[in-house]
């Protein structure tokens, strides 16, 4: 029992009264319950890799999005990680594929160039009109968006490199925009 | 004493507790500092008025950035209200003039054209090359910025008409962009 709740402890977000009470669910359930738990971990790891050409997490390599007819495989949006997917896929106004970086740029934490996914992102250049930077626009996500629209321009001169618009969110007033924010909304605008 | 307070509690976010505070603190105040306080009241009413060019608020007509020489009179960014005007000055990077509206178009509220001061805004576009539309991407506000860009382009067609990004704010993750707003930073997406 200890044991189990050692490991249940080192999940994020899951501390130690949280681990005692998951620990004894466990011990109340039935035994399929708990073998299904208890496979269903050992399965994640065993069958759960990286697509080896977008880097999201996946059952089948090349992942869904790699392998879709429907999509177009020339439009490539670059996340930082595989969550930000579903924030994208969420729009459903977005048809091209992905490649995740799996971090950001961070001289602070030692998170260079070589520790992101971005080898494989440059090989796959050759077939790709568009790619759209689309990192967050905080401090490391702005680096990592400027290094990288250097590296792809330098691997492939006419790819089209765009950034996502930062600017007033939907729904929210202009009254709350701090000033950065305000600036980018007023030097993104368009013709209406 | 309970008229001041009465009086008081009219104002915005003041309550009866606030009232009293307030009426005390006058109360034990000097002769002068409450004279002075009575004065300014009076004087604001007395001084304060609408510029005729750009209504916003001023004690002298027209305002100090319809009057300004280093501003360009030719760029126009139109704003819900007076405050707004303070928001986009604190960017510090726009140097054109300002529209207030005094509000937004709101049928359910029973603000319809008419409520809205737009009629000066129409006739002051002889002189004007690009007006941005920066009412806030709420409903009203894009509703008011639809309606304007028609009337702007009835009355003028070659006149630019813009609106500010909708997008990302700026230092926030796009894990927490909800729908609409990603969708819009991604149309909105900029060559980079």
């Amino acid at each position: 029992m200890s044991r189990l709740i050692e490991e249940l402890r080192k999940l994020p977000g899951i501390g130690s009264k949280s681990a005692q009470r998951l620990a004894f669910h466990v011990l109340r359930s039935s035994a399929e319950d708990a073998e299904a738990l208890s496979v269903a971990i050992r399965e994640l790891k065993l069958h759960l890799r990286l697509c080896s050409i977008c880097n999201n997490i996946t059952d089948i390599d090349p992942c869904g999005y790699c392998a879709s007819p429907v999509r177009n495989q020339r439009l490539v949006c670059v996340v930082e990680e595989p969550t930000n997917i579903g924030t994208i896929e969420k729009t459903r106004s977005y048809h091209g594929v992905y490649h995740v970086l799996h971090g950001t740029l961070s001289p602070i934490g030692g998170v260079g160039p070589e520790q992101l996914r971005i080898a494989n992102l440059l090989t796959r250049l050759a077939e790709v009109d568009e790619v759209i930077l689309a990192t967050s626009p905080t401090t490391e996500g702005e680096a990592t968006a400027g290094y990288l629209a250097l590296e792809l321009r330098k691997m492939k001169a006419d790819v089209k490199v765009t950034r996502i618009a930062t600017g007033v969110p939907a729904g929210s007033d202009i009254e709350y925009a701090d000033e950065v924010t305000m600036t980018r909304a007023m030097e993104g605008r368009r013709e209406f």
